[in-house]
């Protein structure tokens, strides 16, 4: 990138930096980032100083948020008996695009990896065994990710927490919608079987 | 999105506006940048910033720099026979990723668009004249794109110099190289032809 002015060299090697951005995307977006009103990039930058300024995790479900609580555990709308886990803040979306479901959540942010050294130390189990405790609480949905990390997590998440009295469930595993079945996996194939609802 | 704290709302539908980032991927950034030293977050805004405050068109060619005259301009070792002509900063780095051409460049800033009214006076063109007036110049390579417009800015530019008494050219056109013949267009194969060299 030897022949680009410094700045927008700098520029480029700041945005190669982002997931999914290679050396080609970077510079074409430096050279639009060029082409756009001043204020648009002033505006970018500084969304990005706010953001890293401003979030902070809900005290309560460790989700993003501004205040001390998010705006889901702040809603008297939704139902707190119900509590889904979930490894990480984007999860979140995934689940509420559903429109179905009505709970709290709880964010991991992380888990069980032992390749990786995390151990149940490193996950926020912490706020989550203390909002099990007060009894409002009637079932933990564990939303981890159905890789062998998640399951892990998922398995472990249910010994701790059976013996509070709180029921726990899996989210369902399966071949997904809209997928031909040419291309699904065994493992995925073999949770579907065993998944199977009556018609 | 509204089941993102604010800050990162506005992040991610800031980000949405770069090209070739749509939601899903405004977002993964957006993550990614929450979870990386907050000194990168802060180079980058400040790259951003930095490019917009700092770029500014070379006097002589109107490729971008921050002093004057451009990196190749104030280059002794280019050689100012030839000068490339472009439709813009970044086709410069095409070329120098050839490592075979040593002559200086122009950039045009635009190409001839009778649709989106783009005449010759919108072209950065009088600095170009400016520099084939006092002789030293000798090729005049037009490598605008070979596409309608692009090729029409070539005929224009044409004309517009050779009464100036110094040679033009035009970039070759023909089958790019890695290329199968079957998925060659009509027109791309008629230059090919056309421009046929002998082994």
């Amino acid at each position: 990138m030897d022949d680009l002015a410094a700045p927008m060299s700098r520029l480029v090697d700041e945005l190669k930096r982002l997931p999914g951005v290679g050396p080609k995307s970077a510079q074409r977006m430096a050279f639009h980032l060029l082409g756009v009103p001043k204020e648009d990039v002033e505006r970018l930058a500084q969304s990005l100083l706010d953001m890293r300024e401003s979030i902070q995790l809900c005290t309560r479900c460790n989700n993003l948020c501004e205040g001390p609580l998010c705006h889901f555990c702040n809603d008297s709308g939704r139902d707190a008996k119900t509590i889904c886990v979930v490894e990480q803040p984007n999860n979140i979306i995934t689940i509420e695009r559903t429109r179905q479901f009505r709970g709290l959540y709880h964010v991991l942010h992380g888990v069980l990896s032992p390749i990786r050294n995390v151990g149940p130390e490193d996950l926020m189990l912490k706020n989550l065994l203390e909002r099990l405790r007060d009894g409002e609480v009637q079932e933990l949905i564990i939303a981890t990710s159905p890789t062998s990390e998640g399951q892990a997590t998922a398995t472990y998440l249910a010994r701790l927490v059976k013996p509070l009295g709180v029921r726990v469930s899996r989210i369902g595993m399966g071949v997904p919608v809209g997928t031909e079945l040419d291309y699904v996996d065994e493992a995925t194939m073999m949770e579907a079987m065993a998944g199977r609802r009556e018609l």
